[in-house]
């Protein structure tokens, strides 16, 4: 057993806990969107800035990560933690953009379903990031994470199999697909972020 | 030269032979799913089995690896492999999946061609993973591999060419067009772990 | 500050260089192909010549780096470098080899224009490869190649919505919007490079 290296304070918690509450407020207005379905391009537009702050976020971790010695913990999982909150937050704007440019007309229960995922998803990752210095919990985080996206599987391949079971429109297929795989990619990034907390808290606990 | 330093026996091995195996299995019940296209959901039922198993197989190999200090090969390496070797059997449980939801019929030619590759592509993964420790005959398995690769892109185009040609109804090639590709991302994703494979030997010689 | 470690003359930068010109060349050939779209299987053919010089000049890196000690910077970095600059030329070959499997009769305007930022950037590439070893100027192209990435983000955009907008065949849609994506995966395999670039560069300053 080793003694904690990881120290309590430290800019790069800051720095994530700033980019996993970034995320939670996407996930937020994603959620808020497809729930009102009105005034969808203002909407939209809040997550698209979410979206350039998450990159003014991700820069500065990987600037601070390039001229600092020593870090809290392994450089390339700060590297790789960085990257895949960002990812989320990608495809979250992703999903939304693809919502406009297809000229959704109203969410499906199971496009609702899935963004609901994804904002527990998004707030369990706040708590499991927060909680890194500690060491703590985050197992039960990862836990949670994992039941969530077993959910959001089972939520996907029904909607898919409703889509091709019930709409006769290809071009609908076309473009409910897509969204669904969206979705489906962001809770499958918010389980990266998850695994590579836990492997953060595993290696220094 | 270095002397090899990899140990003849460990338990990293023993849980990479038992992975290969157990996607070899779930190989050879899809090629027995597709050629003899009855009771699918049975045997489906069988391959989400071995799907199940390999996740327990590489949480155990991530484990041990999270606790043991001295590795047999590069701890990114074997982090690597067990990832690699996970996605064969998530894509081929997609694929499989995606059979059942889109309610496919009958499996074309192209498609059974496919699997019969892929079955080829695990058993060849089997012996190079079974020869890792004996640092022998893996540069073969590997270019085997990689001529198998090449004959999969070939009927991959071939099917994706006949089915924009033939098939007339759009939701059939959006289902097509997506079952040819999950097969084909398993046959890249073999050769990724051959490619692991190849990096870990040289590296190790 | 760390003196600069990069040794100015190496194999390694020699065979990126090559890498680069090759690539910016399957770049040239594309564009060709696309604005005067005649003759395309032979044009094609130089295409896949290409990827095929590609990749014998990948597996050179990967072979010289394994029987390299003290590289000129991080072994990570050029393994890195050389399969991310490898899959520029892959994502070129997918999209010219779609155009053939899908008889496409006539590029529309967006996938010339997408065409042309891929050219640019890969010209970008070159001479960012070719500054490496001078840690300078790197910078002012990777800012080039964001801006060139955000231009093929609207392209491709707009190309989608035009698509969905006009197109009334559920085939064509589906041929159209495979291509876009690959030619957009195209240019964000670019600005991987250019990352990859940038952060060789810091953490060698």
């Amino acid at each position: 057993m080793k003694f904690s290296l990881i120290p309590k304070e430290d800019k790069f918690f800051k720095l994530f806990d700033e980019s996993a509450a970034n995320i939670f407020k996407a996930a937020k207005l994603m959620k808020e969107m497809v729930d009102n379905y009105s005034e969808v391009e203002s909407k939209a537009k809040e997550i698209f800035d979410a979206e350039f702050e998450g990159d003014r976020i991700t820069h500065e971790i990987i600037r601070h990560l390039n001229k600092t010695f020593i870090t809290p913990f392994d450089r390339e999982d700060i590297y790789n933690l960085a990257s895949k909150m960002d990812d989320i937050l990608d495809l979250i704007e992703a999903a939304t953009d693809r919502m406009l440019v297809y000229k959704i007309e109203e969410p499906t229960i199971e496009c609702k379903k899935l963004v609901g995922i994804i904002l527990r998803m998004t707030e369990v990752i706040t708590w499991g990031v927060s909680n890194m210095k500690n060491l703590g919990h985050v197992y039960d985080h990862c836990i949670e994470i994992n039941r969530l996206e077993n959910e959001a599987d089972r939520v996907t391949r029904d909607a898919i199999g409703r889509l091709f079971d019930e709409e006769k429109d290809p071009i609908a297929v076309i473009k409910w697909k897509e969204l669904y795989e969206k979705l489906e990619d962001t809770t499958d990034s918010c389980e990266d972020v998850a695994n590579i907390l836990e492997s953060v808290v595993l290696k220094n606990a």
